[in-house]
């Protein structure tokens, strides 16, 4: 029996790379949504994958980390979620599994749209102190996207263990841009 | 400024590619199970990561398509518990970012203790149809590990979109392995 494979590699493309080049900083809340909005984007136009986009900053420094897209189909990974991108490469370039350490600087979490429910557990996995986002649950819905099993509690549950949630941010542009990709006719999966 | 990384590799250790050759074929819920409970009882004896095991099978033939065991601290990344990493292998191996195809065989995720809130998210993206549970919630929490914002009503939720959940198959013996995890001393992340 031929052993199964070992190795599994993520690539992101290179233009996230450059679009949210560590140690960039970013003044507030309004323009590190307008980061993740525009790879959300340029992920769209670039045929790359799902309209979303996600990415983790320093809080207080405003510093970019790490940002994600949506790789699922591309990837042949229903985990490439933009959140769970953004948040394992934040994880690669810090080195830990865990984004809050004690003397380390503490994280945030910016993403263009709410987290699916496993976006949100692995918020909580992640050590981010703060989860902002842009387009709400309804938004992504009414285009058809499904977003799992998150309830009103979830977001108490999570609270309660220090994460704080910042919602409506730039929300009208990015419910727009969920919008724009149904009406281009794009792939919604598990619909 | 220096452009971000655009790679990440998970690796897993070799032998769990032999553990869960791919084409291998398990008999029941019991036997598969037995396997899982195995790869994290090895996982934990070699210090590779935390004392879990996930796989998936195919629904019918029983063949094993990919495995899993938790690699987060390992791995300096919050999101690879043992389920993820089975799914993602498991999306790798058909080449697809669903195991839910038309034409193609269904598929079942097995794993020694209840999902978390992101795993559980996950297992309904991945299209699975069945989802077999070893040791409880509660057996997790009573040694101290966090299981996140999931509610009876969660699964609820996946049962409405296709996923059969079966619980307590080998729960003791599961549960087990968490305590000799506690006891021996074992970092509880995220506690």
């Amino acid at each position: 029996m031929t052993p199964g494979s070992t190795r599994l590699v993520i690539d992101v493309p290179a233009w996230i790379g450059e679009a949210a080049a560590p140690g960039q900083s970013f003044d507030d809340d309004q323009a590190k949504m307008a980061l993740v909005i525009r790879l959300a984007e340029e992920n769209l136009a670039r045929g790359a994958g799902g309209p979303f986009g996600a990415a983790v900053f320093e809080i207080g420094s405003g510093r970019v980390v790490a940002a994600g897209v949506n790789r699922v189909v591309q990837g042949s990974n229903c985990v490439l979620h933009a959140e769970i991108v953004a948040l394992m490469f934040a994880q690669q370039r810090v080195g830990s599994f865990t984004l809050r350490s004690p003397g380390r600087p503490a994280h945030e979490l910016v993403t263009s749209c709410e987290p699916c429910a496993m976006c949100l557990g692995a918020t909580l996995w992640s050590g981010v102190r703060r989860l902002v986002i842009g387009a709400e649950r309804e938004d992504a819905m009414a285009v058809g996207f499904e977003e799992g099993p998150v309830f009103a509690e979830s977001y108490a549950y999570i609270a309660e263990r220090g994460v704080e949630t910042v919602r409506g941010v730039r929300r009208a542009e990015a419910a727009r841009l969920l919008r724009a990709y149904r009406d281009a006719g794009g792939l919604v999966y598990n619909p």
